[in-house]
């Protein structure tokens, strides 16, 4: 099979990816190593930033999530028992974030592409790509069965952190960074109305826990608990207990508790590979950067990645030149180290690190204290959560 | 002897105490351990904030400071071969900070304390502080060879981090918040008129340096070294030689060098005691609380501590309450907590420190880009720069 596009994986970044680019004329391949079902049911992250909601709405890409989403005009933050509201789109010049999950923005995208009858293979797995260094880069994948063989003008590498796509840097080519924390979120998802109308970060001496939803009727909470915990030494109950603790109920705001329908632990980790280009592949999203989930940047850093790609890709078609697309690394590397920044920072700001000395928490109060009490700093923080522009 | 206030130490703090009180007509004594020639000529920092000015000038102790003091409106950020200006006054609203050497602001309240006949005693060493929680605590001290006694009504302890006065606090009524960094400051000051008009920042992969100065014809500068670092270790052409690279000597701009007058190394320290009083006794100044000398913030905070000792105490005898004197600890302590954070999140941003990891130093980084790149962060740091208000 040939095309001008290879796309490897069909998370937000392949899906999104492949939409802009039937928008633009160009035909791709989108290979997908896990079947539909799968797909359309992952739980991931589920804030879109306002450019983010920008981006799906001009690809066309838009309309249920302008009808399903929610539009969020604020966070909340609690600490010390506490309650400070960080407005939006007062701080940002009008920017807002919606609740959308990323499940429901990967079915619009498979909806999109399939009704276009462009190539979305389910069940392919990549195997490796070759000749990056080429003109000609390829993917081989199995599929039914068989091995075959993409032929591509560009591979665009959208599967995730374990995916094959990074093992084409030769040793010295490429260089991680990265961080791992020692604590991890176990996250609920439970058929109850939210507790509160926006999302609610708490900073409490037990540790961190965050109140934020899926839909007007479905809510999303999580508890930091520590790396490697069992997420069987939790029962629902228990679950609950530490959330009405931790979010400090009281006489005027309680947590409503509902049937836990999914209970998950995740790890928390940076994670950033320098280049994000080798050749002709060009990764995107998670298999070029992991953020901790604080703040909520991975799916819209990797919405970011592909617009800057697609458009480079444009540039190139319409001026025949190749600048853009030599800049996609450097470009994106700007925006990712801020998000990194970003998340690193808020993730400081509102977890308890086992390791902090009473001195360290102490600054992280006080960190607090200025957020809430100066304009600037809850700005720089608005901005941040609003998400970056793209350049 | 006896006293409304007792006030240990003459430094910056107690000089400054004497004074304020000296204007509301409120009697003291100042003890100092060592002898006038000394406390006038032991260099300390050199930048005050817009608040500390206006509080010398109220005082009527701003004089050779109007005419002598240098008022800076911006400093210099640089790394990574770049240059960044901060203009504070058009980032705070109209403050900026002034170069005038704490020794300076010392001698002039000395001159102003022995002039107005008010008691000042050299070569007085305070041995204890007792009874502070009597209405009479009083001050045991040695001076010419005989132990005297100060009755006071209050005791202020000004009398810095080795001091005797937080003796005074009993196991479990005080609580030390520290932290130690694993590296140093080894400082010049030369003969040499400023190789720059304000004060220039830099971060550099080799390390920290920061050019300051003290005078229009007297230079000041420093160089970040591991701690526990030997003086005699650095020969004057070597410190010069890494001042150079540091802070990137090119065609446009030059390090100018010349006779070096003293060097120094100066351990870096955070630390807070909390509460700041206990009975009758008050801490104010490095008796209470260290910060790194980044950011210049030891000076002021104590300017801070002891123009709220005065105005409470001026309350208490204008009101007949003592609820801002009661609040003393309690006020100092929001202000002090700013400006431990400031100092501690500026150490950050500007040292390399030989713990940090790759993708940690990345993050200072994308730091320094975002503070350069966004008014919001920019500002923040320009507000904490120039000085968090008195409350």
């Amino acid at each position: 099979m040939r095309t001008t596009v290879g796309i490897v994986g069909a998370g937000p970044a392949g899906l999104l990816l492949a939409r802009l680019l039937d928008n633009e004329g160009v035909d791709s391949v989108v290979l997908e190593s896990r079947d539909r079902a799968y797909v359309e049911q992952r739980q991931r992250a589920g804030i879109l930033e306002q450019g983010t909601v920008d981006v799906l709405r001009d690809a066309g890409a838009g309309d249920r999530m302008d009808r399903e989403g929610l539009r969020h005009d604020g966070i909340e933050l609690r600490f010390g028992r506490r309650r400070h509201r960080i407005d939006l789109p007062a701080l940002t010049g009008g920017r807002s974030v919606t609740v959308y999950a990323q499940t429901e923005v990967c079915k619009d995208l498979i909806a999109l592409r399939l009704e276009g009858g462009g190539p979305l293979l389910f069940g392919a797995r990549a195997l490796a790509v070759e000749g990056a260094e080429t003109d000609r880069p390829r993917v081989r994948y199995l599929h039914e069965g068989r091995e075959e063989l993409l032929e591509c003008d560009y591979v665009v590498g959208c599967d995730g952190f374990r995916g094959v796509s990074r093992e084409v840097f030769p040793p010295g080519a490429g260089r991680v960074f990265e961080r791992t924390y020692p604590f991890a979120w176990l996250g609920i998802l439970a058929d109850v109305p939210p507790s509160h109308d926006e999302l609610v970060y708490a900073r409490h001496d037990r540790g961190f826990a965050l109140l934020s939803m899926r839909s007007p009727t479905v809510s999303r909470l999580y508890l930091q608990v520590p790396g490697g915990t069992d997420v069987r030494a939790w029962s629902d109950g228990r679950i609950w207990d530490e959330l009405e603790r931790r979010l400090e109920t009281d006489d005027d705001w309680r947590l409503r508790r509902g049937p836990v329908t999914a209970k998950s632990v995740t790890p928390m980790r940076s994670h950033v590979h320098e280049p994000m280009r080798h050749g002709r592949l060009f990764l995107a999203g998670d298999a070029a950067h992991i953020v901790p989930p604080t703040g909520a940047k991975g799916l819209n850093l990797a919405v970011g990645d592909v617009v800057t790609f697609a458009r480079a890709l444009a540039h190139l078609r319409g001026t025949g030149s190749a600048e853009r697309l030599d800049a996609y690394s450097a470009t994106c590397l700007r925006r990712v180290w801020q998000a990194e920044r970003f998340s690193y920072e808020m993730t400081a700001l509102l977890h308890r690190d086992p390791g902090a000395t009473p001195f360290e928490d102490r600054i992280q109060l006080a960190r607090l204290e200025r957020i809430t009490g100066s304009r600037p700093a809850e700005q720089d923080l608005a901005e941040g959560y609003a998400g970056f522009p793209l350049e």
